[in-house]
This record gives structure tokens, C-alpha cells and sequence, in this order.
């Protein structure tokens, strides 16, 4: 909290109405932060279904091996999430004090460890002693509420320097259902899975494997799409929750994918996934620009992934934006580096609508004050087009400043 | 040049000897700099032998691409390399400079424009206008001379803050042979083959192939095991050129790299290599600490070299050594993300000789005072042992610092 909010930080946030079925607590265990919540307890009831992607990590926190070993359970009673401990790279003490948590939760929620979900972000190494969590959660499950949302979002923060809520109606056999979401992130940002840390609550009624199915298609073009700094959490847990409450109100369970009601629920998740991950660029550390890099006529659409990611990664192109520089130079860089397929002499390269590069070199219409007062602006876009086939991505970032150094050199000590 | 010096230049440089069939001169060609030199020529005797390898950017430069077609010749009469500006991305425009300034060389120096090789440096995407070299050349070819080397070492700077030469001698046949290099490079670097720019010159009599055979073997432990910036030029070029001049003197000259006095002459070159990249390091954009890492137990030294990459181009990492911060689990995270196989519970990391984390935990015996004394040292280690196999791998690297930012924030401009 002592950096300065964002600059690209939303100037409103959404009121994010309640979720039947999903009810939490938040509180301050004075796990590393002081005068601030960090502990989340979400209560979700009977008959929940749950998905979740997770870090590609090979040296995943304890608390991912947890969700994963529980997610074949297919059923979620319980989430506890802290921030200012990671619980990542602490060994067996690790994973006893996962194991010691979930008894707490499922204790103070009385149901089974298998049904409860854990989340840990902060500093990775650190022991986490579990028995803060102790008198902790017991409290927290005799004070549950539905709302406000912003309380959770709150409550998972490290060096975010704005809550991050998103949410969206669906209407499903003629009853609106609700999608809920909050996340944290803002550096250790290069989700190779999912983001640092996510959750989304809805009161649809859905069978966990197809909520697994739709939560892995809509990553893609939401947390697998963003990079703040080219680095990929141990932690990144993105994970959904349906507790069915809106059967009550006569929506039918969607039991398989080839439900068409199942598109239907999957693109608004895929809304509030594409929120919440935005928001996570928005607060990138240090970041003043918020930058689309759109990459076109690829050879396929991973070929231009990657393009787009080489160039959304490059610290170099990342500066000369900080710097309102139209250094296109540097793109033709990027691109080079990445080892797709590419023709120098076909690349074409605008910034907004302004074609800066076409045909392997300066474009004869460049306009070095136009493109210059464009820099200036706070949202930009970068586009790329190779001429080679019909391959596209897009790729979130933002720009690479002091701020960055300056929260980094330190956020340990 | 107005950036302040590196805090990790060399406090003395070596005076290289002349190399015998190689001779140079530089002038301020008003390229982009003032008041400085900015082009190179070096003449080689005939019968000097050739070797290059270059970036492996799908976007090369002009010059990369003329100096690999020239390249098949084996042969070398002449060198051009300026600075301020990269010919690179300047379509036709850039493909007609180089040949301009390729005939202007070979009749200053009456050979063909086969023999002649040019590097470029500084801009990218700005055509560079050959005729500047019209009269320069010739100028230049009148004035050759055998020393200092330091003046082509300060000709082919670009964000440098010193110049950069080595040298190494090596008998063979029982008489001394020279080998003398300059280098330049400060940002932009991740060799994927070379770095930006480096030149070496021997008097050994040494045919085309052979030269190149060894140059590629000595390339990988020396400039293609840097990263500065993890960003890959568009004209990373290094080459070695052989006058032969030494045969006047009784040494045969070596045509196999069967014959022994290959590998004797291979390691001497080697060395040189290490030194030129060691000071490319030390010179990193904003560098204030260079870092040396160290992994090994990996499955294979691919795999090592990876690890070892993904940990040197970590902007987490690196802002934490800059902020003297003893932050090992950002080591985990770079490790975690590398793709490659590694065991969370057999890992051990070392920061000099202090053990700080082991068998997937934080080390018992971790002293954080220990620790944050050795971090405020200049020359740092980081050792990772992942305990699956024999793979092991350095790559050497700096920090990111604010300085970085300062100079990138505002290059083109």
C-alpha cells in the first residue's frame, strides 16, 4: 500500500450483487501486513461444483498441490485465501500447514478437507504457521455476509494498489443467474495457466466437469493473455465456483458442454475472466500505459501468440513506451527475436491507426508529431501484421518504469 | 555518452599488440553523433581468411544480410562498421546502402565487394544515407594505422559507457600469434548467436572453415551465455578475421580442425571471446552489479542453460539484486517457469558460497545478515543445484536498475 494507486486504475467500480449460496468473512490475522485484512473465508453451500486452472510452475506453492489433489472431488464447501504469505517453497512445513488449514476451515464450516480450497500470495520461502489461522476462521464463519464484494477483493491484495471486482447477469431458462469475480495481481505476472490469484461465484447450477471445461477455454483470451513482467507466479490460481442456488429459482443443472445453455454461461464467464484480468494489467507495477498488442496474418494463431508475447515481454519496447517514444524499431526487434515465421520485408507495424513501418521499412506516410502526440496518450495499441496467413492473437501489457524497479528493489524486506 | 560510466568498467585496460596484415582508422562521420568518431575501416592484407556468426533475428539487418552472403567467399580485405545508426528494417533503401558503401570501400581499398564485410549500429528503421561515406572512406583508407586499438574500440559505441577490447597470444609452431578483439554492446543484448557487435583479428594463418568451426565452438560460452536485457538484436554480428601474416614468420598455416594446434589456438580465441562478453556485461544498460549463474544437477546442459536464462532474465530477480535484496524465492519462481524439468523438494539455491535454501525449503542453517552482506557486494553469484542429473550451465548477467530505465526511457529521442 505504500506505492501510489495506479494511474490506470478504474475511476468507478461495479456494485457486485449477491450470490446465493456464496457468503464470506474477512479479517486482519497480522500475517505480514499490519492494519489490513488478510484473510478470506468464503462458506459456499451443499451442492457446489468447482473448477480451477492452476501455475505451470514446476515448483508450484503448497497450496496448488492442495486444490489440484481436491479439485477430482468435483465439490467445494469452503475457500480460505491469505495474502503476505505464499506458502511456496517451504517443504513438508508447507504442506503440513495446508493440511492444518483445511482442518480449521472444514471444522469451523463442518464439512470434509476435501471440499475446501486454499490460496496463499506474498513472499514465496517464508513458513506459514497455520495456527494463526486457528481462533481466526472460527470467528470469521460465525460472521458471514453476502455483500459487499469489495471486502474479499480487499482482503487478497499484496502489491495491488486497487481492489480488482468484476461481474455479469446471464440469462439462463428465462432466470438471470450471477457471475461474480475478484482478483489480485500486479507483478509475477505471465500467467501460463491462470493469474496470480482468482475467483469466480456464481449461483448457476453447473456440473464441476463442464465448469472445468468452460473455465479453460475462457483463460485463454483473459489471464493467458496479459503480462505485466514476463514472470510466472508459483501460485496463479484461478478457480470457479457454481453453487446451483438458481435451481431453486427453476434453472435446470447444465450437465454436459453440448448444452447450449452451457455457451451461453461460458461467454459471460469469459466477460468477467477478460474484467478482471484487464484490471490486473491496469495495476501493473509501475505502470502508466495500458497496451494492446494486436499481432495479424500469422501462420497460425499460436505463431502470432507468441509474436505478440515477445513483444508485450520486451523490456526494451516496454521502456520506449514509458517514455512516449515511438520507437517502432524496437517492435521489429521483438518480432525478430520470437523464432516464428516472419518476412521482414512483408511486416507491416501501426500504432492505433497510425501505420508507422509497412513493406520492411519506414512507411513513406510516417508522421513522427502525429505518432508522438499518440504516444502521449494512456491507452495504446501496437499492431503488427505480417502477411503471411490468417494467424491472430491478442496480448495485454502495460509499460516498464521506475515504479517498477522501485517496488521491487525492496518488497522483501 | 551521457550517461555516467559504469560502476563494473574495468579500472585498467590492456594495451593490445598490433596485429600484423590488419590496419585501421576511424573518423567523425556526423553519422548521428557529434563530436565523436563513428565510422571504422580495417584493412586486411590479402590472403586474410574470414569467420562470422550472426543474430538469429527473423528481422536482420541490412548488413547481417550482406555479410553472410560474403561470408561463403572466405576471404576478407575490408571492414566497415559504424555507429548511430542500424541500416535495419530500410527495405531497399537499406539493401542499396549497404551495396553503396560496399563499392566505396573496395576502391578505396582496390579489392572486390565480395571481400568486403559491414556492421551497422544505433537506430533502427532509419535509412542510412551511403553516400556519407563517399569521401570518408577513401580519407581513411589514406591513413591506416597498426595502434591503438582503443580508437576502433571507441568508434563502434553506441549507449556504451567504455570501450571494450581483449587479447590473448598463443604459440604455434613455437612463435607467438596474436589475437585481438573489440566489442560493443550495452542494451539490447541476448545473443542468440553474437552479441551486437565484435571483431577479432589474428596473424594466424588459419583457412575459412576452420576459423569458423572454432568461432562457433567459442561462441556459446562466451557471448551466447550473456543477457543483459533477454532482448535480441536485429544485428548481433561477430567475426574473426585471420591476416596469416604469422607464415612469415614459420607458422604453418592450420587448414583442419583435426590438427591439434586447432584446439590451441580454439581456446586462446575462446578467451578472448570471454573477456569481450564479460565487459558487455559489465557495461549493461544501468548495470550496478554483475551476476554470475551457476546451475547444475539439471537433466541435460540445454536444460541448464535454460534454467540459468530464465533466472538472468527475470526482471524480478534482477530488480532484487539491484535493491540488495537476498530474495531466493524469486530463484524459485524463475526456476518454476522455465518449463524445464526440475523437483520443487530436491532443489537447493546458493548465493556465494551461503547456502540459503535446500531440499525445497529455506535452508536451517540461512543467515539473513550473512546474506544481505554478501548481496551488497559487486560481483555476485547465484547457484541453483537441481539434483536430477549432470547438466550444467553458467550464464552471466547484471542487474535492472533505475538506470536502465533512464537510458531506454528516452534512446531515439
Amino acid at each position: 500500500m505504500a506505492h501510489p494507486v495506479s494511474p490506470l486504475a478504474p475511476k468507478t467500480y461495479p456494485e457486485l450483487p449477491e450470490v446465493p449460496g456464496a457468503r464470506f468473512a474477512t479479517a486482519e490475522a497480522g500475517i505480514k501486513y499490519k492494519n489490513r485484512t488478510d484473510v478470506l473465508l468464503v462458506a459456499l453451500d451443499p451442492g457446489t461444483s468447482v473448477a480451477g486452472v492452476f501455475t505451470r510452475s514446476k515448483c508450484p506453492s503448497a497450496a496448488v498441490d492442495w486444490c489440484r489433489q481436491n479439485l477430482g472431488g468435483g465439490a467445494a464447501r469452503g475457500l480460505v485465501v491469505n495474502s503476505g504469505n505464499a506458502n511456496a517453497f517451504t517443504g513438508s512445513k508447507g504442506r503440513e500447514s495446508v493440511q492444518k488449514t483445511a482442518e480449521i476451515a472444514a471444522r469451523a464450516l463442518g464439512c470434509g478437507t476435501g471440499e475446501i480450497f486454499l490460496a496463499s500470495t506474498g513472499v514465496i520461502g517464508e513458513p506459514l504457521d497455520a495456527s494463526k489461522f486457528e481462533g481466526v476462521l472460527d470467528n470469521l464463519a460465525g460472521r458471514l455476509v453476502s455483500s459487499p464484494w469489495m471486502d474479499p477483493a480487499k482482503a487478497i491484495m499484496t502489491t495491488d494498489t486497487f481492489p480488482k471486482v468484476a461481474t455479469a447477469t446471464v440469462e439462463i431458462d428465462g432466470v438471470e443467474v450471477v457471475i461474480s469475480g475478484i482478483a489480485k495481481g500486479s507483478g509475477m505476472i505471465a500467467p501460463d495457466m491462470a493469474t496470480m490469484l482468482s475467483f469466480v461465484f456464481t449461483d448457476a447450477a453447473i456440473a464441476a466437469p463442464v465448469l472445468q471445461s468452460l473455465l479453460a477455454e475462457q483463460v485463454r483470451p483473459s489471464f493467458n493473455s496479459i503480462t505485466v513482467d514476463s514472470d510466472t507466479s508459483t501460485s496463479d490460481t484461478l478457480m470457479a465456483f457454481a453453487t446451483g442456488k438458481a435451481a431453486e429459482r427453476g434453472v435446470a443443472p447444465i450437465e454436459s458442454v453440448e448444452d447450449p445453455r452451457a455457451a451461453v454461461f461460458g461467454e459471460a464467464l469469459g466477460d468477467v475472466l477478460y474484467e478482471l484480468a484487464m484490471l490486473v494489467v491496469r495495476d501493473g507495477e509501475g505502470a502508466t500505459k495500458f497496451v494492446t498488442v494486436n499481432v495479424e496474418g500469422a501462420t497460425s494463431d499460436e505463431s502470432a501468440f507468441r509474436i505478440a508475447k515477445s513483444i508485450a515481454d520486451s523490456p526494451l519496447v516496454k521502456t520506449a513506451i514509458a517514455g512516449g517514444d515511438a520507437n517502432w524499431g524496437r517492435v521489429v526487434m521483438a518480432v525478430g527475436k520470437a523464432g516464428e515465421p516472419a518476412d521482414r520485408d512483408r511486416l507491416s507495424i501501426r500504432f492505433g491507426d497510425l501505420v508507422v513501418a509497412e513493406q520492411g521499412e519506414r512507411s513513406p506516410g510516417y508522421d513522427e508529431a502525429a505518432t508522438s502526440a499518440y504516444m502521449r496518450q494512456e491507452d495504446l495499441e501496437i499492431g503488427v501484421a505480417l502477411g503471411l496467413g490468417e494467424g491472430r492473437a491478442t496480448v495485454y501489457t502495460c509499460d516498464l518504469t521506475h515504479g517498477y524497479i522501485a517496488i521491487n528493489g525492496d518488497y522483501r524486506s
